[in-house]
């Protein structure tokens, strides 16, 4: 029967999942049953199923490669050289036109994802999302920290399972990784801040609501599974009738809403260059010159992120601000933008009010030069490593790998947070682009997790990696402690 | 009344701060009470005062925001659809051309004032002012040096409050911010010091003339304000005469100098390519050729650099220069160009005459790779820190940011020179130009001091940067103190 | 006779090795018997040869040069000066088109070589070899770390003789260097892996065969020279029996491979984004949507890497993978993939089954920022160099230099493998290119042997050179040997 | 008189230096008195005399300057508003047209020297003059490692004098800076090693001759003035009876010729690819295939660089060739090529026969990633110092600045060589073009010297720098000094 001659008009009919034959140094094998064993994929298959595949298929399988696989009755028989014309290659798939946008499966990192997203959403959102603040020194270095830390894999470890679930303040989630409170979400896509939420309960992943959303909380979470996390990110407000009315408010879905994150690294607004620039490009001649005769002057004129913090209470203080939290709310506290460990240190004395700190720079939005949270979380080892045992620490900022996430967890973070990137991934798809954003993520996360011998996140430690670039640039001087009377007015004590 | 039907005619006409209506998803709103409390300022909602706003409004504000902050009666009727045709957009401010200049309040940052005043000034201002010496190491690494020192914001402090004035020796100053003397101000702008004087004025700033002033001083500070306070620089000529008549012309204005200030940093001109290289662009044949006889030969030629050191003294020293000014003087002597911790050292020895030190390379323009002020800062920080106690300090060189100034202060400046700002903002826009330049610092000096929870310049301190990056690198050699009597010819002692 | 008058006509037959003359100041030369004394070569007079080369030689040889090295009877006379139009210089070589291949003889470092790889061989086969992981941070410092070390030449040292010829596992090898398991040679130049073995041979090099080999072992190997010394990669299968099988045939080859290489560094596949896209690019509209069943899916699509890894086993263990690998082969076992002191420390403890360990980071290609071979290698030396005497210590990965492979030998390697080198000489000329490849690697290595003094490899040692900017990054944490026990699940050991 | 009324076809008559007018401000000046007093050279006025020069004038002079300068009758009246038509500003030299070269004077700094004898001379010199070995670190990191040294420049110091004298090897020189056995001079530039000997003895600098010149060490020195010094470099032939006849030779001009220098740094040649590369680029077909039957084969071809060295001896030795030497010769020994301390402290040994080394990677031609000849004076100051005080040390590599001299000599070195940048200058100008270069150097030299306040070279010590950034990179593993046993084959010692 191998000696049969088959003809290329018949071959080229069994070019499907079900019967699929290709011709191979001038013989016709059926590879049907192979398709789903082949350790390519059946996908490399199946795009020269009907055809002759010998081009292919001959400069990576060593000769006994066909015989070691296929059952003698696989092949077919001999292609019938008179029929040959028939079995050229079809035309790929059409060139894809530059405009086209590219299949989200096809985006394989987070900067390819920022990329499309920067082509689709406009100005004023790219803007808003990118800008930092003066040089965006702290953004660039939030990003070089991680690359500046070297992983220490290890051999001969069973890696078969890998697990990266965990729990954030004793909540079961499905990845350390989070979203941090990113605002005005609608401005790149209309799925909004309930786009980001449906992506991360795919992933078991925990959302933090951003103050300034462009959707009420209780739309964000309407779609929200059992189990699935979120806290609310408080701005407090100068009027703070607004903001107790606001927590009276996110109390009551207190199944949702696990806690409050109050914000503390931007009392006043950063400078955003980018940002700022926009109110000049679309000035109309009206409103350049208009003014209301009561109204503050605004330096810089104000991009977006200048509006949004318009209001907020510049006068927060550990001893008033707490209690009066505490009188607002019964959820747990998580404090965010904590830069130093002196910080971190009396964050820690607040607990158990306060169950966990955000380690972050506000992406590098508030002020240029502010250390990278991993400098902060150094420090945190260096110098008062009890915080760690006392309270959660989290971090974010700077982060674009899944490795990047892993050396976090082996410093001690307990969550990590990313903010632009689930803004990027909206505006790159809507939903589904959050979920490719935490599908990468997740993948390179477990990647590096398997590599490094860890079968779950509890076994990822300071011995994982190599800090000692980053360690000789973090702070040493005295601690900064004993000076917290001097600057704060002591009336306020 | 709220399904009243309205006219796009009829919503058009009210498009002022004193009438200002939207349309919002069909509905027409009298804003013009909110305008003023609008977080996002008058302006944004007059851009669009007139229109429908829907599109502008929708994806940045949660539903439930309209009702929140608008009376029911602001709430005018639905907008007629037969007439929407007149609520689109108007044109934008006609775009502007390339060539027109760019209203100073669009230009951000100090980089952005530096390449209006490129573009506007005449070439030869532009070499003189840019040019540094050599391979302009200095000038970089004076910038570079203050982007490698971090901040370390602290959190939970109130920071409404902000004071960035101080004093410098014991007068009150709006601003710890001065102006360096800088030559030349006529050649990028008519203005001129007298231009940067009027400027300073409104933020209480002081000035230190230059002894190659485009003008006179008494031209310059004809337009004091009372408290206004000025320095005069002196270069000490051969023909010390002049010097005396000039120390006695500024003696009696000595209601507006407070001090001299002695540049030491120069005694002989620096090589400024950039400037040198224009004598070679322009010369005509006639002057190319000619030299009189009994004239010393340049070498390079000489730039302006060049042209205004010529005659200046280059024998002076501590024991002869310093007595010579006393009898001519009674003003107190600020030493500028100081990098190194021994002559800090040594000037301390000098007080009550000296009473300030200005470390500085010269912006660069003196010797290439000399150290950035910061440097010579912390060698005096650590090896004699009793030199803060007994002079005041003051650096220049490489100021590009508010933060830059914050950072000088945390370790122990009492003041922080701008050169070329003061002289780019005054080429950029004359007097308005340079007030822009301290608009600008100002603003951005302050939200960093807020950020770092300093209510004012006296609670910035060491705790408040990570200078790591840069110690490792400053002098830890031998002191060169008893090298003093080797280096002065004895004679002279 | 020398002034007799010869006409060009005559001079210029005389252009071949068997006789050569030359025309210099006016006078013919016949510098046959010179040819092979000249210190530049003959092919520099050869070029001129027949014609008048006083331009040439003027400027190069002072006065003099001509009487001390020829005989006087070498002077023919004087050329005839009405003859002289016929001696103009001939063109040379007709200009080389664009796109005409340089010849292997003038690419003078292995830069050169991988650029015309890249001109010649699929996009594919480069996507495959060029790719790593990730940001591709840890391939370029693979290479960045061999820069980062300077070397310490001495002087004054007889190195007329160089023998840099050394044994791998007690087997005789002409060079420290061998060729690292790199799959798919195939994919770039038909002669594929029996090519680069050929090459091999010509240098004494071993060379380790890879699992994922595109030609059987026996192909390889056949026209194995005596003494030529091979290994043969295991990736161990989940299919144990088919890894067996693989170990049964390579035993009986064990006149040719000498030791089993056990891969450790890649238990999962990397992500190496450029082999990924390829999947995108060429995907037909069948396959692009076809998937079989019962099919696992593949985040990423897999790129020829992703296809080789599939079915490798994840679940490897010291304890558990050692002693079955002994029941299967007598040969010794290499352990490829490591990457801290610690795997060093523990493989040594399992001699003499493992003879060697190879320090890689598998070329960058598995994790992203993990160390460099070299990292790993001063761990060694610092925290358990007695490692160094138990086992053989081999690295690769980032070799660009025959220096690269000095510094490594001097910090203590037996042998350093190149991978992706070995590839891009096969696909830029088949056989030869991987000779000349070799040739290059030799040359370099033997001038900076002898630049150091060392006439042999065994000379060479950590005093010829200087790695302290390279100290100072690696790893001084804890040493991660107790965590073992926690790291691999307990119930395997 | 003052009111005169002046034509401006009389004022234009007046444009020389005997008599020289211009117009300012509506008024006729006599300046010819002025001229040479005038603070910013004659040159500047006379390019305005005969002229309207107060657009010039204005901006940077304040008022009241013409009164303080010019006695009362050089004011000559007014300037007839009716004439000044012709008072125009004449054209500027023409255009110099962009092929077209520029004056040496105006050059201003090595790198635009080097700029133009890239354009002049034939792309084979410059092969052969720019080419380093291997990837360029070691030229690049020559260079680097001076910028990378900070000045410490002292203030209040008499800088009125500046003496850049010295002495090397007792003999009075002009400068420290010499020029180092550079080959091939005529290659660049017909004036060759004799125009550099001639630019040499206008500042009184030290030469030492190539080997490899291109002109006989005769035809150099004919012109030599009274107490110019000169070495002569030995790269020592394997025929011994070639370098004993040269020794003799210059034994007889041993009023010109002060030392031997024996170059030690390439036993063996560099790879030098730029140069090797013109082989291939410029062959002829006959020549490409031509080889006589006894000619060792040259890998890489060979360009200017390896036939130079063809027949250099590899098997020097302390202990044979130093007595070999003393045998043909009594002028002092120079060693050159040393870079380690280990072979610096042993030639300290040979005193009094050897004299001096020369810390040098031969200008990174010879082994790529060897350290910079600082790091080797770093490293002597480290680990023998004493060496400093039995032996002079000279450094070379990498000077492109005055101020890069300077920096050696504070760290004890007594002479400081260029070799590319003769060269260079050579290329560029002939003999002027290498006065520009050593008037260059010289003068950033001494302005540099006065800045930091030395009024002679034997002022100027290690805390005049600040060597921190370099001082980090330099070898601390051990002496390798009990090792040259071990080295040196034992036979020979």
């Amino acid at each position: 029967m191998a000696d049969k001659l088959i003809s290329a008009e018949e071959v080229v009919k069994h070019n499907t999942p079900d019967s699929c034959w290709v011709v191979l140094y001038g013989h016709v094998y059926d590879v049907t049953d192979f398709l789903s064993s082949h350790p390519g994929g059946s996908k490399v298959i199946l795009q020269l199923a009907g055809r002759d595949a010998t081009e292919e298929y001959d400069p990576i399988h060593p000769p006994g490669t066909l015989e070691e696989n296929l059952k003698p009755e696989a092949k077919l028989g001999k292609i019938d050289p008179q029929t040959l014309v028939n079995t050229t290659k079809p035309a790929a798939k059409e060139e894809r036109k530059p405009e086209e946008e590219p299949p989200l499966e096809s985006l394989l990192n987070l900067d390819e994802i920022e990329e499309l997203a920067h082509k689709k959403i406009p100005q004023k959102a790219w803007a808003y999302y990118y800008s930092s603040s003066d040089d965006k020194f702290s953004k660039g270095y939030n990003n070089q920290v991680y690359r500046n830390i070297l992983l220490r894999p290890r051999v001969f470890l069973d890696c078969t399972k890998c697990d990266s679930s965990t729990t954030l303040l004793g909540h079961k989630v499905g990845l350390p990784l989070f979203v941090a409170p990113a605002a005005m979400a609608r401005l790149g896509h209309p799925d909004g801040e309930a786009g980001i939420a449906r992506a991360a309960s795919k992933f078991g992943a925990m959302q933090i609501i951003s103050n300034n959303a462009s959707m009420t909380p209780e739309q964000i979470v309407a779609d929200a599974q059992p189990g699935q996390v979120f806290g609310w990110q408080l701005y407090v407000q100068n009027d703070r009738k607004k903001s107790e009315a606001m927590l009276a408010r996110i109390n009551k879905m207190s199944d949702k809403f696990k806690f409050i994150c109050l914000t503390l690294d931007a009392p006043v607004p950063g400078k955003r260059e980018l940002d700022e620039k926009q109110n000049f490009l679309n000035a109309t001649p009206v409103a350049a010159a208009a003014k209301t005769a009561d109204e503050p002057s605004r330096p810089g004129g104000g991009g977006v992120g200048q509006q949004l913090f318009w209001g907020t209470a510049a006068d927060l203080t550990w001893k008033i601000t707490l209690p009066w939290l505490a009188k607002h709310t019964k959820l747990p506290i998580v404090l965010k933008g904590l830069q130093t460990h002196e910080d971190a240190y009396i964050a820690a004395k607040y607990a158990p009010q306060v169950k966990a700190v955000i380690l972050s720079n506000h992406g590098g939005r508030a002020l240029d030069t502010a250390p990278p949270a991993i400098h902060t979380l150094l420090e945190i080892r260096k110098y008062c490593p009890e915080v760690l045992d006392k309270i959660e620490v989290w971090v974010d900022g700077g982060i674009k790998r899944g490795t990047d996430i892993v050396k976090a967890l082996c410093l001690g973070a307990k969550g990590v947070g990313v903010g632009r990137a689930a803004l990027f991934g909206l505006g790159a798809g809507g939903q589904q682009g959050v979920e490719r954003t935490f599908e990468i993520l997740k993948g390179e996360m477990e990647t590096c997790m398997r590599l490094l011998g860890a079968p779950d996140v509890s076994a990822l430690g300071p011995r994982n990696i190599n800090t000692r670039m980053v360690e000789r640039d973090i702070y040493d001087g005295e601690a900064g402690l004993d000076r917290d009377g001097l600057w704060e007015p002591k009336a306020k004590l």
